[in-house]
């Protein structure tokens, strides 16, 4: 495409493309592969929808998302003006990118962390400053020192694809080592309603932290698009000048506030995938995987030998979708996300065969 | 927000946000200020909706929204392959800006127009080149000429809040002087289905030109968000690049399908706001007001006195909300929706006792 090309901007024409997560069409597969909920959302969800009128679909919706962001801030004890509202948690990084890192701005991560920060830093056209994580993939030692220069901090926590979270106190120094640099933090707390603890307290001692949350995994809401951030109001204003006006729609907006005040049934949802995933974790490490701990809803894991590559065509052959990432960080080990009972049953069946070969 | 504003990139920290029409809590009104609808959406909608199975909504979109856009294909007699769907036709802008647009690079349109394009021009950090409107409206004439050194055109087509539909020479001209240039033209085409004629025929002889489209207008569905652009295959591919992955949620799919199908409907909604803004026209033409040759599903009128300003207030008093755009080339007139007929005489009604004052 030499000739197109020339119509677009250098970053974006030298760029490749997010790569999102397989959805097959056509064969049925258990899906381990994008960390979707394998329980469907609750009955709630589906009065809800029901209760809505399609009338009123003619109408834009709220653009600041109001009747959401209420029920939220409820929930987290924070005022409203601490949240604002995304088209998924990847709208609100594309919105953190955009209102605090300049053309040429960089934009420090560990490796290996969720593979779209690096696409959107190349879509703003920010250099990229990769930390590698050690072995264990662990933050190392002189983390916050070593992204001294960055305009925007990025951890996942927990983090993908390793689902380990780091240290709660680990992560307060480096927020307030970036607040006295003037440093932005975003923690991307997609996983975290599976972990043991969280980092929204940051907010209210930080005015440089950005947490963000998304209803696609714990909340079992994929496919509706609903993200949020939760920071100091400030930072919140800002945010809301670069978002698309109405960048969530109407039906969104009733579901995700339905979801939001059903807490009972993500603690039912959330403890379903604890429970499966400390069975895994278990099971995986009696084959002779080597597994880290998990905090999110899927596990990452090695087989004995390394030939993740080969356990994932295994896999795929017999019918279970799982993700492997060809890096040299992430290159023996597979990132499934945590099925039901009688998913990971099948799922351990096959990697017994696997190891047995 | 001193203290905060460090924290933002500087044409960030220095920008307004884009400010959406009025959206009222409580008190209702006759709402005539956002160009939505007044009729709702078709049985079809309802039926699609209450099929969805809220199951589903655990999996992630199809993040290509491949049904949809093979029915917007025959639709428009195009491939799959030269169509983008969007989160509203504000995230098609926002894609086509990020991805033919660099940082300090130019965007060229003509004023009075879509007041989100400074917007986005400025959270990209580009320049604009804003072209006058002759005094009725109409392109200059050396307009092709005036922005050559633009990397980025944008003609809204029926224009906003005008509602003037430029000429198909007087456009095909300017994207072949375009052309020549290696310059992107984007015709934005919210309010194309109003209009006698339509640009889309222009992309299979212009690989530089994009037209974009809605579904909040013409389609009756402004809460769903969902927006989409034509255009030769290689500037969809790369604009593809640059957009969010999971862009447009599953409901969101299943309605745009469904009303895409229903071009009978579409049909009708047309021709009743069509039928309703001759007679709108005519009869504020009889009260003395001056008023455009609208192609949308709004007028562009300007009352006796040209005292837009008062008129907006006295129709607000009364329970009718309008738009008013206080710039210098728009501050006697005011972009009025196209109601029924009922909201119109209503309408008309008040217009006549403001003139009678």
């Amino acid at each position: 495409m030499d000739d197109a090309d020339s119509y677009f901007r250098p970053t974006v024409a030298a760029m490749d493309g997010y790569v999102p997560g397989e959805q097959p069409k056509g064969r049925s597969f258990i899906k381990l592969n994008t960390n979707e909920s394998q329980r469907g959302p609750s009955q709630t969800i589906a009065a809800a929808l029901s209760a809505l009128d399609p009338e009123t679909l003619r109408l834009y919706p709220d653009p600041l998302c109001d009747s959401v962001r209420d029920v939220l801030a409820e929930v987290f004890g924070v005022a409203r003006e601490n949240i604002i509202a995304g088209n998924g948690s990847d709208d609100i990084l594309t919105i953190v990118i955009r209102a605090f890192v300049d053309d040429g701005g960089l934009i420090a991560y560990p490796d290996p962390t969720y593979s779209l920060y690096p696409v959107l830093a190349r879509i703003q056209n920010a250099r990229s400053l990769v930390v590698p994580l050690d072995s264990d993939f662990s933050l190392p030692k002189g983390f916050a020192d070593s992204v001294a220069g960055a305009d925007l901090v990025i951890l996942a926590r927990p983090n993908a694809p390793t689902g380990v979270a780091y240290s709660l106190d680990e992560i307060e120094s480096i927020c307030a080592a970036c607040l006295k640099r003037k440093q932005a933090v975003l923690i991307d707390e997609a996983y975290a309603d599976f972990a043991d603890d969280h980092c929204v307290g940051l907010i209210s001692r930080y005015p440089n932290v950005i947490v963000s949350r998304t209803m696609s995994k714990s909340y079992a809401l994929a496919g509706i698009r609903f993200g949020w951030a939760i920071a100091d109001a400030e930072l919140i204003a800002g945010m809301m000048k670069v978002k698309d006006s109405y960048n969530v729609n109407r039906v969104t907006q009733v579901i995700a506030e339905a979801a939001a005040r059903d807490q009972a049934r993500l603690r039912d949802l959330v403890q379903g995938v604890r429970t499966q995933r400390a069975w895994l974790l278990d099971e995986l490490g009696r084959l002779g995987f080597r597994v880290t701990a998990s905090q999110a809803n899927f596990v990452f894991v090695s087989p004995p030998t390394g030939d993740a590559a080969g356990l994932f065509s295994y896999l795929r052959e017999n019918g279970v979708l799982t993700r492997y990432f060809p890096a040299e960080l992430t290159q023996s080990f597979l990132r499934i996300t945590v099925g039901t009972k009688e998913q990971n049953a099948t799922l351990l069946k096959h990697c017994g065969e696997f190891v047995a070969r």
